[in-house]
């Protein structure tokens, strides 16, 4: 079996039984049933992801990976491609926005070039796994070949395990790819038969002109490579990304090892579909961080079956949600961890 | 001029220059301009109440107060009212939820009995300010006395004074009062001259026997205290709870000091509803935690014209969701002092 095919083999979906017995332990906490509402929803999942009614407090990473898109071409970024390797840099050296909210999360950074144009140097910051320099422009044939798609898969999958052995028990994702929205929406265009129009945004911020070049460039990526909806391998490869591909796999990797992962925004929940459509089990241990501008966010998160903790207007990724999110992860563990019972604290219980 | 008076004669809205300064800050770091959405906002709020565009990082406290009401003989909650003092002391011994979430923020926690029934025995942990052995019953006539809801107001002036005076930046405001779900579904239907049943949920969950109960006590006790709307010191005398008069006089004291008020749920959105009506300048300095299933407070923050960070079904009440909500501000203060600029890390803006 190969490496993918026995990371998906291992993946369950979390135990409903844990899920029932932690919501019982927060039921006896000195509060109202139910009144700290998705919290109480979000301790039961990851209980029930850890396989434990006391999983402790979480041990936090974020993995961002990086990579240049051959789409960049068709100038569908309001940045120059360059930006990619200019921000893998800037996050190697602490100045970017997921550094300061990482910290703040209390979580270790990990940055991934997953291949962009120009190597770069030696950083103590960044790890090379660079599957080539930058995808080819999927406007005009295969963004990557298949066996590429899989290598980025498994180099995912190789960071989570890695991770999760390290004793990491949340996980966030992030990106960072110059043109990546755009590879997004033709993934998710794809994947959920939806109109490109209805997947496709202003990422970073273009103009109405710029967006309907982006739209027509997605059109015709889709006719040129013709994807097989039923073979997510297959639509990743002509239409994906290599971060995206390393994402996908990271998701799965951290799913197998049951271990949460907190997923950012519109291009990390593309990834997450993929994984999705190679393993159904995988949505069970997703916590969507929230519900971005990008106007196809919403239908992948609705594909997920996810509703997002936060709805704060961001676009920025980096996985600056996802860091976001991780207080309501840490609290929520928190209550189920430290708060006292009615019968320890002495307090009247409803029916008492 | 009465310690009222002075304080809404201090209350001045956020600085609009500073706010406009603080924008410019944030879009010279490393991001595409505003993709950080409410989080950007959030910084130019923080340093416009605070009169600066380097606010620094916050300095937290949270403010429960607790108090009872006269009401609950209606039976109007699923909890007996002796609960109010059980759940203070479980305050003042560490074992409530907001215990556990004011830590996880980093946020002293400062607990007030306004007036339950029994006077408490000492506890260092909570601090007496009684007005009362709780509120009379407004069902059958005034819930206080103007002079008592003043004596109430100030108290709370006095403490957000306090605080600020030692350095607190961030105040978190929160309650716990058994029916004082009743008490601020009848401030809200008068303040904001709604029919009581559009403003009238199940608070801590009961039946729906008993809501209907809670209903026709509310539409009483307009009927018997018709209180003035245009006198908001009236309406809350009439019909509020000392707790939540409380919390007026925190929000308003708070917002004369300029310190940014995180406020709960739905009964502090009626606490900063009666402010805002003492003092309308005062909402520039509220920052609304988030929107609980209590079907009056979505009324109430449009009222205030504030938009919700969280919408995590919560219904706790104590400051829980002021406390979850913390670490969202001070994520935008990391923001604005810790990230790089697109010059300093040496990355090609969009312009570039």
């Amino acid at each position: 079996m190969t490496t993918l095919a026995a990371t998906i083999a291992q993946i369950r979906p979390p135990d409903p039984a844990i899920a029932v017995a932690t919501q019982r332990l927060l039921d006896a906490k000195t509060k109202p049933p139910r009144s700290l509402g998705r919290l109480e929803d979000l301790a039961c999942q990851i209980a029930a992801i850890r396989g434990t009614t006391a999983p402790g407090p979480a041990e936090k990473a974020i993995v961002v990976m990086g990579a240049d898109h051959g789409v960049a071409a068709e100038r569908v970024s309001a940045f120059p491609q360059e930006v990619t390797r200019q921000m893998l840099l800037n996050f190697a050296r602490g100045g970017a926005a997921i550094n300061v909210l990482a910290r703040q999360a209390g979580a270790r950074l990990v940055v991934v070039d997953m291949g962009v144009t120009v190597a770069l140097p030696d950083e103590p910051g960044i790890r090379a796994h660079r599957i080539g320099p930058g995808t080819r422009n999927f406007a005009l044939g295969p963004a990557m070949t298949r066996a590429e798609a899989v290598a980025a898969i498994e180099v995912g999958v190789a960071i989570a395990g890695e991770l999760a052995h390290g004793g990491v028990t949340l996980l966030g994702v992030g990106e960072m790819g110059i043109a990546n929205t755009t590879t997004a929406s033709a993934l998710a265009a794809v994947l959920l038969d939806a109109p490109p129009d209805t997947v496709t945004g202003r990422g970073t911020g273009i103009s109405d002109d710029a967006i309907a070049v982006k739209r027509a460039v997605i059109r015709r990526a889709i006719e040129v490579n013709r994807p097989d909806p039923a073979d997510p391998v297959d639509v990743l490869a002509r239409l994906g990304g290599f971060e995206i591909a390393g994402l996908t796999g990271v998701i799965l990797g951290a799913a197998a090892a049951r271990v949460p992962i907190v997923v950012d925004g519109f291009i990390c929940g593309a990834a997450a579909l993929v994984a999705a459509r190679l393993a159904p089990a995988v949505t069970g241990s997703l916590i969507c961080a929230h519900c971005s501008v990008e106007p196809g966010h919403r239908r992948v998160l609705a594909a997920l079956g996810a509703a997002p903790l936060l709805e704060l207007e961001l676009r920025l990724g980096e996985a600056s949600g996802a860091a976001l999110a991780m207080p309501l992860v840490d609290a929520a563990l928190a209550i189920l961890h430290e708060m006292a019972t009615f019968e320890a604290a002495g307090v009247t219980n409803r029916d008492g």
